[in-house]
């Protein structure tokens, strides 16, 4: 029965566990082929199948690959954290953004202090241990959007 | 009709739309006040009362509300943008995070090239206008996840 094309006569992921006839003309086939069936499940539970296939018929054909990935993102987020789901990611984020513009303030502050005044600048200082990659990585960050209140926006929602 | 408390005797924005007698265990009462049925459309148009309902009963009392709310914000987000929903605003945040790292990379290199070689530094660029304040207000940021590319781990969604 295992299939490498979403369009086969293989039941979709969606149509196998709703446990009806996957139809050729089916919203869900080439978006939850048969082995994605956590995908499906994830989505179904947290947006419910019926408001999805709602929405990807209210979607353009084109943007409903990236409709149901960003359904799937924000599912499996709803689902690791019930509280708080993507939106704790965005929180961080935002903080994230509101420190990195901070420091850059100060160190261009520095910077031209020297430039126009000729004052020695003080060396800064190196960045914290959580900022030296650029490979942020949400999935594993949002799992306590509380950590860190200073100047956060996150509290706002 | 019209009450203060989220604990009236009026149905809440929940059982008014569903046309339900609002019991007083009800668990959408203490979240959606009568006043707020938008709210609470926006959540079922998007989760589904069933869904939420489901949620809330897993979540411990004292964190229902910071779920409701965050429930609240993806349903708005995902109204306003059914494609990507607040994904979008992930999108742009990690992009703008990158951005702002490397950019304080290169003025911390630029600091330390004169700290320890006392060379003069180039001074620094202004800040593109987009970066110039730290007031971030993510509803307004997210209609275009693609508009940057350059860098993104957007797209591995």
């Amino acid at each position: 029965m295992a299939s490498s094309s979403s369009y086969s006569s293989s039941p979709c992921a969606a149509c196998k566990f709703l446990r009806r006839k996957c139809m050729p003309d089916c919203v869900f086939s080439p978006y939850f082929p048969p082995e994605e069936t956590q995908k499906f499940v994830n989505v179904h539970k947290v947006f419910g199948a019926s408001n999805v296939s709602k929405l990807l018929n209210e979607v353009p054909t084109y943007q409903r690959e990236d409709a149901v990935n960003s359904l799937a993102f924000e599912a499996e987020a709803r689902l690791k954290d019930p509280v708080y789901g993507c939106v704790g990611a965005i929180s961080v984020l935002q903080r994230q953004v509101i420190r990195l513009q901070r420091e850059l303030d100060a160190t261009n502050a520095n910077l031209i202090r020297y430039v126009y005044n000729e004052m020695p600048p003080r060396p800064p200082p190196p960045p914290p241990a959580d900022q030296q990659s650029y490979g942020f990585c949400y999935p594993y960050q949002w799992t306590d959007p509380n950590e860190d209140n200073e100047g956060s926006n996150g509290g706002n929602m």
